[in-house]
C-alpha cells in the first residue's frame, strides 16, 4: 500500500462488494466498479437499507463529496 | 468502463432516462442529454414526485453539487 | 448542443423566461439576461412567489451557488 | 452587457444603492462602492432592517460567499 | 479605493477597532492588526458580547470563512 | 516535527492506534495504515463506539473531510 | 508582524498555550507545536472543557477547517 495516497487501496476492491455510510447517515451496498480520487464511484447491485426496507438498483452513479466511509 | 473515471460510465445513458437523488431528499427522473465532471446536467421529460404529486418539466438545467446519486 | 457542457444550453434561454428553483427553496421566475459558468445569473422583471404574496424586482444579480436547477 | 459575466454589470450599479439578501435572511440596504468577482462588497450608509428594527452602519465590508442576491 | 478589490479597503483600518459579525451569529469588536484575502483577521483587545456578559481577549486569530460582515 | 505541515506528524503514528473525533460527533478507533493531506485514511480494525453497542470493521476508507480531529 | 499574512503571527505562539474555538461550539486548550495556512495544528497536553467534564489528551492533529478562532 502506498501510505500517501490511502484512496488508491481502493483499488483492490475492483470487483467486490463495499459498504457505505453518507453523510445523511444513509447505508448502502454494493459492488464497486469504479472510482476517482474524489471518491464518485460507479457501483452495481446496490442494495439500500432503511429500516425494515431495502431498495435494490442495478447500477448507481455516487458523487464522493456525500461519503462519510467505505467498508470493503 | 474507464475505472479511474466514473463520471465518464454516464455516457452511456445519454439519450435514456435516469433516475436522480438529491442532497435535500428530492427525488426526480429525466432524460439525460448532457453532463460534465461537476455532474451539472440538462435534463428532458422531467418529473419530479413529491407524495402524491407528479411536477412535470419539459427541460431543467440541475447544479452538480446538489446530487446525492444517480441511478441509469 | 455540446453533451460535455450542460451550462451551454443555457445560451439559447437569452431573453427568455427561466423558472428558478433555489436551495433554501425559493421560487423564482425572471427573465435571463446573462450568466457564467458558476450559474451566476443577471435576471429582468423578477418575481418571488412566496405562499399568496408575489414580490417584483426589475432586476437581479444571483449567486451561482444558491441554485437548485433551472427550467427554461 | 456581457452575457458571459454577468457580476460586471454590477459596475453599473457603483454609487448607487443597491438591496442585499444574505443566505441567513437578513436584508440590508447600501451604496456600492466597490466589489470583486466573488461578491464580496464594499457598502457606504448601510441599513438593516429586522422586523421593527432599523440598524445604520457608515461603512461595511461583506463576504461575497453569505449573499443570496443582489437588487440593483 | 481600489473598486475592484473591496477587501485592500480594510487597509485603511489597520490599527483601528472594527466591529465583526459571525456567521454563527456572534458580534465583537476589537482592534484590526492584519488581516488577508481570505478575511482571516488578527484583532487586539477584542470584546465579545453576548446577552448581559462581555468576554476580553488580548489578541485573536480569526479563520476568515467564519465572517459575515466587519464594520470599521 | 516540520512546524509548517503539522499532519506529516501523523507518519509517526503510521501502525498505531489512533482516536477519531468525526464532524457528526462519531467516535470510533483504529490502527492507522494510510493517511493524505486532505486526512484521508486507511484504517484497519475499526471500533465505533455509540453508546453502550460497539461496531467493528477490518478495514475503512475515511472520507478526510468529515474530520474533527485525531488523537495519536 | 506581516500585516498581509495574520497567521503568520501564531509562529510567535509556538511551544505555549492556545485556547482554540471550534465551529461546533467545543473550546479547548493546548501547547501549539505546529501549524499551517489552513491553520490544522499539532497541539500537545489538550484540555476539551463540556460543562463540568474535563477530557485531557497528550496529542492532537486538528482540521481547521473547524476552527473558529485562537486565542494565543
Amino acid at each position: 500500500m502506498n501510505e500517501d495516497r490511502p484512496i488508491d487501496a481502493l483499488n483492490n476492491s475492483r470487483g467486490s462488494r463495499v459498504l457505505l455510510k453518507l453523510k445523511n447517515g444513509t447505508e448502502m451496498s454494493g459492488t464497486l466498479k469504479a472510482h476517482d480520487l474524489h471518491l464518485n464511484m460507479w457501483l452495481g447491485d446496490v442494495e439500500i437499507k432503511k429500516e425494515d426496507e431495502t431498495t435494490k438498483y442495478k447500477n448507481m452513479l455516487i458523487r464522493g463529496d456525500t461519503v462519510l466511509y467505505i467498508i470493503p
